[in-house]
């Protein structure tokens, strides 16, 4: 039996609904705000219509449980987050979330138990907007971030954490008893839209995550020589933006090299100083994101990289001084639920292509718990974090069954 | 017989003993300020001493006029400017202008008279850190610059050119009173340091000014599309900085295509946007400066970079958008005043190279009145608008006697 899509649309139109407008165009539903209390409620009450029984963790993770016939054995978990980014769009998050719980509404339907219990997680303040710290929820629970690392930490308004939290109902000192490194789960499942253009583009249906990339991010300093650009010829010159752009193509190429391998590379900022017409640039900063799938890989391609900043260097009298900014370790997901769910898609008649995530989520740190996979959905042209974010309905309609279909399998009919 | 060094060095010394250390390094003595006012005053005072005659045009152009045997003759003119950028040099402008005084003080020793009557320029306003007009005194003399432009323009801190004059003494209504398009010269001479590292670099004790370059300044703004840059695959882009680096690399490497017929070319900033770590660059606007000795060949390195441009619009699928910010014309110095000069340098035992100035100067418009000649000395390491800004005694000794057997040549000993 397939989901019942026009129920879905309403619990999206539903959420969707509570947007602090204040922020202009798309959603905006930071972490920790009225709008995401306000979601959060109206969730938990459609959680409990559904016979859910609702538990709610130090940091404000949700735990919502439909009880198997085994209560024993461990469960089967799928979520994701209703938190938005400023100016975001109507499906990062909320979908595996929402998915999630028509999944569940499904079951009711059909009078199908599980042998495993199911768990719908809604993970809190996943996206980074607000503390500038993403996956927030899964990371505290995980054990990867407590009071100490977040009790000095800011909004980007200047407000103290601890008063957010306490706003929320959450006690700052006491978060660390989020921390469940045994959740006591078979799997997790994360279904998501893809943010990129790879399905829309290739016109494929579903994405099964193969593994989560994660960056290496570095700023690249280029000391040259400041002069007066009337009067220093080109053969004296030490131009520090001239190096730096051949440093933006030298990234750009070792990333097309490596492109098979999932790796990926950003120059995503170049700061030039003085940066006034009448002066050769004196010094330029490069804000550089390197991404891969594979530790391996994605170091090689950096020492790539170092190797052309030395050559530029040698070339033009230039001298470049790298600060490492974020060293992330990527995440491949688990092999067997892989070929559980392109089974499945085969089995429902959807296309699929195995793929990387080039950007982070919840399911990064699930799977040290227990083994996780992702799915992914077509996002049109590839746009996310923006209004115009969209994914169609029959779309969402096929992942949601598929979704369905993978989390019945593994946990059993009774 | 040769200039008073040490008479010379003790007039630098008390010029330059007027500064406004509220900026902090460096010699900063801004047009129309109080610093200004006191070093004119001071100079006024010294010339009147040498017995010269002063007069003061509508804008604040100094001219300090030493009697020829026929005073019905053109006056042989020299000069310079006694103003400074913000932490500028010791010796930018004020060389001309006090080595001026030095070549009179030391025809004075000698009891030489010549045939044609000599005057010493100071003219108001050559750097541009003030209002960002550069060589507004020489512009107004010289009939290109009145009353409708500059009416409201304000200073760099806010404050309106015409509360700025008053104070000074200055009418702004009626500067155009300072236009003279028939100063009755015979030749103008400007001595100034060069700014550039050539002749330190070479170790040539004199340049020979050919020509003035003038700039082409225009901004490129690329648009691309700004996309997750850990989700965009590198074959899905369109990045603006790429597309950006691509140009500046272009920019450099058209410019050293035409370096030997003076093309000079340097891209003075860039800015990104949105210039995050996690965003594939999708707007990026560079300032490019191109300058040249001679129009054509400017405009032609100018058209090879737009060929540049529109080749990487279409292989990156990037669109580009050219704003014109400046279009002057590169100025030819006088040929018969050029080889007068080489000549004496030869007399003098002084090695010499006749080359382009790719700095503006007063020189430039004085050159549409009469014959206009340059003469400069090494700086070291080519560095100016700074305060490492240095020039050795013996190069300005030397610059000085030059620009007296030029002038005494030109004037005509009675």
């Amino acid at each position: 039996m397939s989901i019942n899509l026009d129920r879905l649309k309403a619990l999206f139109s539903e959420i969707n609904a509570i947007n602090d407008e204040s922020f202009g165009a798309g959603m905006s539903r930071l972490a920790y705000t009225r709008e995401d209390k306000a979601a959060r409620e109206l969730f938990i009450a459609r959680c409990k219509e559904a016979g859910l029984k609702v538990r709610i963790d130090a940091i404000g993770n949700i735990f919502a449980r439909r009880e198997g016939t085994q209560p024993e054995l461990p469960a089967v978990a799928f979520g994701s987050h209703l938190d938005t980014v400023i100016n975001g769009g109507e499906f990062d998050g909320i979908l595996g979330v929402l998915g999630g719980l028509e999944l569940i509404r499904t079951l009711n339907d059909e009078g199908v138990q599980t042998r495993r219990p199911l768990e719908l997680v809604v993970f809190e303040c996943e996206e980074s907007s607000r503390f500038n710290i993403a996956t927030l929820g899964s990371k505290v629970m995980c054990g990867k971030l407590g009071y100490e690392k977040l009790k000095d930490v800011r909004d980007f308004q200047g407000r103290a954490i601890g008063d957010i939290f306490a706003e929320f109902g959450i006690d700052l000192a006491s978060i660390e008893k989020a921390k469940n490194l045994t959740p006591n789960y078979e799997s997790f499942f994360e279904l998501h839209i893809e943010q990129g253009p790879l399905l829309y583009n290739e016109n494929i249906q579903i994405g099964v995550v193969s593994a989560i990339a994660a960056p290496h991010r570095f700023s690249v300093r280029v000391q040259g020589q400041a002069q007066h650009s009337g009067t220093t010829a080109m053969k004296y010159r030490r131009d520090a933006l001239c190096a730096a752009a051949q440093i933006v193509l030298a990234v750009e190429s070792v990333a097309r090299e490596n492109a098979a391998s999932g790796v990926i590379a950003t120059a995503g900022n170049c700061t030039v100083k003085p940066g006034v017409m009448n002066v050769v640039p004196g010094e330029t900063t490069l804000l550089i994101d390197l991404r891969g799938i594979d530790l391996r890989t994605r170091e090689a391609a950096y020492e790539q990289i170092l190797g052309e900043i030395s050559r530029i260097e040698s070339q033009r009298g230039v001298k470049c001084e790298i600060k490492q900014l974020a060293f992330d370790e990527p995440c491949a997901l688990d092999g067997r639920l892989i070929e559980l769910i392109a089974q499945k898609a085969e089995q429902l008649g959807l296309s699929f292509e195995i793929m990387p995530s080039g950007a982070g989520h919840d399911a990064m740190h699930m799977s040290e718990l227990c083994p996780t996979a992702m799915i992914f959905i077509p996002s049109k042209d590839g746009i996310s974090h923006n209004p115009a974010e969209f994914s169609s309905w029959s779309d969402i309609a096929n992942g949601v069954n598929l979704l369905k279909s993978a989390v019945l399998e593994t946990a059993g009919r009774a």
